[in-house]
């Protein structure tokens, strides 16, 4: 099963697609969708629909988990990422893929224990749950990544694996 | 030319279809968008998705007007209309149609030449300008018909008009 996480922005979108379930859980692709400030709106939008669709033929996630977006964080960048997460969150429920919203704070308490978590102690975490010997890089991968994994977290194990 | 107005919603979207030039200007299709408030915001995105589309298809506009988000009116309501606004304008450029942006204060200054006309004094002079008998309803509908106005106010004159 994969989980395609989201950061969700218009200038940088972070993106990780995880695989596994526990201690065994890997990413598979990560990185970060740019769109160009200098250009207008509505074609930064469809770059971004391009490169998500892209990435849904690729892996054909099961679920998409998406961080909330905060209007009160940033009136002068919401709107972007407003928008931006709208296209990302259509394109992949048209292809039937389960797109799921998480909170700020659900993600901090996922994945740290603490909605309250610090962005370097989420990207701590993420490093440890996901094996690897860096932190991932830049933020809005680990932070795609988190959300991730706070999906994972809340979803119930197969039956097979709580024998 | 076909000129798309859009007044942008999750809940409601607004459009109305122009066509012509000064006082020639007709609405040739308008109409209200819904999705459902107790359905999943993905799969209201994509029901919206799927309707601009069909505009898009049908009448091939070769301009989607569409009124600029306004985070400061109401926080509650503007990451859905992000979210709608995102949809639309990344759908609509796919398809090569120009998209612009305009601010409700500009939509009232160009069909009111007053940028703080109230909603009745828009929805009256949206009325004339198109030559109805009565004022278009819902008012997103209304609200659509004006920023495509706009647009159109905006928009230099074939060079054969100016003759």
């Amino acid at each position: 099963m994969f989980v395609l996480g989201i950061d969700p922005g218009l200038s940088r979108c972070g993106y990780s697609i995880l695989s596994g379930r526990g201690a065994s859980t890997r990413a598979v692709a990560a990185g970060v969708i740019t769109t160009e400030p200098h250009e207008p709106v509505p074609q930064r939008l469809v770059a971004l629909q391009q490169e998500i669709r892209r990435l849904l033929d690729e892996f054909a996630p099961s679920v998409l988990a998406i961080e909330r977006v905060l209007f009160q964080i940033n009136v002068r960048t919401a709107m972007g990422v407003g928008q931006a997460a709208g296209v990302v969150m259509a394109e992949a429920a048209a292809t039937g893929c389960e797109v799921v919203e998480y909170s700020p704070n659900q993600v901090k308490q996922a994945v740290c224990g603490d909605g309250a978590a610090t962005k370097q102690q989420v990207g701590e975490m993420v490093r440890m749950l996901l094996g690897l010997s860096e932190q991932l890089r830049p933020a809005d991968v680990s932070d795609a990544a988190a959300v991730a994994l706070c999906h994972m977290a809340q979803s119930p194990a197969p039956a097979v694996a709580r024998r």
